[in-house]
């Protein structure tokens, strides 16, 4: 037994599981491992049932395609929404720092990824065609990219905004600038450049 | 629905249940529940099935009270393991860091925590007594304390020196000083003076 070797199967095992997720290696596996040793066996079950149920009985917005327990999700069935602008963005994530600014009152339309040639994430795989037949259908006036200012981010809002050109609605971008309490001499050039470029009339 | 809101009651409860394993936030949480619904189910039924499979049939070793999957452990039952020698550690993690050094011989005694009034663990909450039979039972020769240098370990080491100071066996205590590649001006003073006050003859 070395340092990498586990005294029981049942350990080994559960740690070499839990280290496949993301951003937890096998040091933090074991500890959160015997953590669970300590735990009682309801709060142990609670936390794998609670896993297992998430994966087989998630459901998505039939509109939006934003994680829902129900066909229609909570915003898209929210009547004082308004559902003639649509904020595309990439996650379930993005829904959420959105609603927490408290300033958005639209509708969302999840991609549920971004298109990525490295990762082999092509169109086809994002919710954008049903984004195309969503302004289709008409009563759109708006649709708002907000996705990452990323390579990835700007290759998607283009591939979009092809798509959408001939429909006639508006298509808009968040704004890219220097984020609030950020220093100016640590802002890259790209960032400072575009702050620059897109520069509006001072308001008192 | 704001950013501590879900848009799913399956998504919030898995988040919760994630979020409660030590070290891991509500962001982090969501991130790895994210993580897990973009896996195939039977991945993320076998990370489940490891953690209750862990918490409902782990077993620990008769003679050491490591964990075990057999009623006596591996290095228990080494006929090539030096019996006379109990290192005593406080968990299956100490174990490994010392098998991983492959210098020790020996067998161990895992107490399974160690004193902490603040955290209401008392030595009967410890496997304390079961080492006391161990080394009244007879054939040790040496018990080594290698427990944590702080506060806890020394009131433990403590304890125990005096619940074994009669059986006549040697009791002795890890080296306590500077560690490897650490450097001096930011080594704290009480390392700094038990490392010159247990300073040993230079050796080529």
């Amino acid at each position: 037994m070395n340092h990498s070797q586990y005294p029981s199967a049942l350990l080994q095992k559960a740690v070499t599981e839990i280290s496949r997720l993301p951003g937890i290696g096998s040091k933090t596996a074991l500890r959160l491992a015997l953590h669970l040793l300590r735990q009682d066996v309801a709060e142990v079950d609670s936390l794998a049932d609670s896993i297992k149920e998430l994966r087989h009985h998630i459901g998505y917005c039939k509109v939006c395609h934003n994680i829902s327990d129900t066909d229609i999700c909570e915003i898209c069935g929210n009547t004082s929404r308004d559902k003639s602008t649509i904020c595309v963005v990439e996650n379930v994530r993005d829904v959420m720092a959105i609603e927490g600014t408290l300033q958005y009152k639209g509708v969302y339309h999840v991609l549920g990824g971004i298109i990525s040639p490295m990762d082999g994430v092509g169109p086809a795989d994002l919710e954008i065609s049903s984004l195309v037949e969503r302004v289709q259908q008409g009563g759109i006036s708006e649709v708002i990219l907000a996705l990452s200012p990323t390579m990835e981010g700007d290759t998607t809002n283009f591939y979009i905004y092809r798509k959408l050109q001939d429909t006639g609605v508006r298509i808009t971008v968040i704004a890219r600038g220097v984020a609030q309490n950020d220093e100016l001499q640590y802002t890259d050039e790209v960032t400072l450049g575009r702050a620059l470029a897109g520069r509006t009339p001072f308001k008192m």
